[in-house]
């Protein structure tokens, strides 16, 4: 227990705190606003003023957060990307898991709202000069994370030839699965493969 | 030899025939150019008009062959897979090759603009309720064609529990190398991916 805790923070701390909350509120808004409209309307209907809208925020109080279009988009898709590793990893406190349990949580990343918002964003970056550069920075390094923890949870040894190019080549078919699940619901399919790759896997990782 | 070929078509057929080759060369510009313009420009960029001038045919033409966007899109991507599946088989005339050969032949598959014009189509279906049923049936059909030739040329046993789904897995982790080549080229670490999936693709199959 802190002592400002007991005491109360000093005045002018006490003024800037919950304004810097409900800042840090607003924001928080607006990306999982844009990260919900961006997987569900797609690039081209997707603006700030449709995501201001849906968060409840005012359109200059988004541009103040945000000024283009770009800027809050990546933003967005950053900022889930980082909630869902923290909750990745929340799964396995303990480190390396069951590694068919961790194959099916690292599937999962590519089968909801935050991989179909990317999705769009990615897609899009392939035509929109403005978004190439930001999306293909943000794609490397929310690709660097997830092989971070993909090689930790599964337990590979990086050190050993061909368990880099396993783990990668694992996370690329992920990714495929989740494309497969964009216009149809592919799960049952996706839960047979997941099975068998899960168990080729761990053969391939010792 | 054909008896019609030394003496000359009947003089109808003569008539015909010529009309049937212009509109089916035709046909084929259309269906080249659409794959084309969806690859380099997305959904958002590609009608039916853009098509028709990149493909030297009049707007009428274009609607006379395709009468809604939808149709010509489609028919685009259906018409392409066919015949890079038709290139696909001859590459291996004599039925299973190589597994890391067949291996890379599948993988290139999903790297070129056939597959960059595929995933356009597909992310645009997802909120477009004109393209989504169409384009769900035009995946699961060339869907079906690959497992099949990949199959083939793998030389799997798909009698054997896991095979069908080893093959399956494999071609999701082909597909999300696609979509890993979309912004930036990716050549040096897929070959790397390939040839570490090609070796445990093997083993998986017997």
């Amino acid at each position: 227990m802190s002592t400002t805790a007991e005491h109360g923070p000093v005045p002018r701390e006490r003024d800037r705190a919950p304004k810097q909350d409900r800042s840090r509120a607003t924001r928080q808004r607006l990306l999982e606003a844009a990260v919900a409209c961006l997987a569900e309307h797609g690039w081209a209907g997707s603006t700030v003023a449709v995501v201001a809208e849906r968060a409840g925020v005012s359109r200059g109080a988004a541009q103040h957060h945000f000024p283009t279009r770009e800027d809050l988009f990546t933003a967005a898709v950053e900022y889930v990307a980082e909630e869902r590793s923290t909750a990745l990893r929340a799964l396995f406190p303990a480190g390396p898991g069951d590694r068919r349990a961790v194959v099916a949580a690292l599937v999962d990343l590519y089968t909801g709202p935050l991989f179909r918002a990317a999705l769009h964003l990615w897609v899009a970056a392939s035509n929109e000069d403005q978004l190439r550069a930001p999306v293909t920075e943000l794609e490397a390094r929310v690709g660097r994370e997830t092989h971070r923890i993909a090689v930790e949870l599964l337990g590979a040894d990086e050190s050993r030839p061909g368990a880099r190019e396993t783990v990668q080549g694992f996370l690329d078919m992920a990714r495929g699965l989740g494309l497969a699940n964009l216009l149809t619901d592919d799960t049952t399919r996706r839960e047979r493969v997941v099975a068998q790759w899960a168990d080729l896997l761990d053969t391939a990782l010792g």
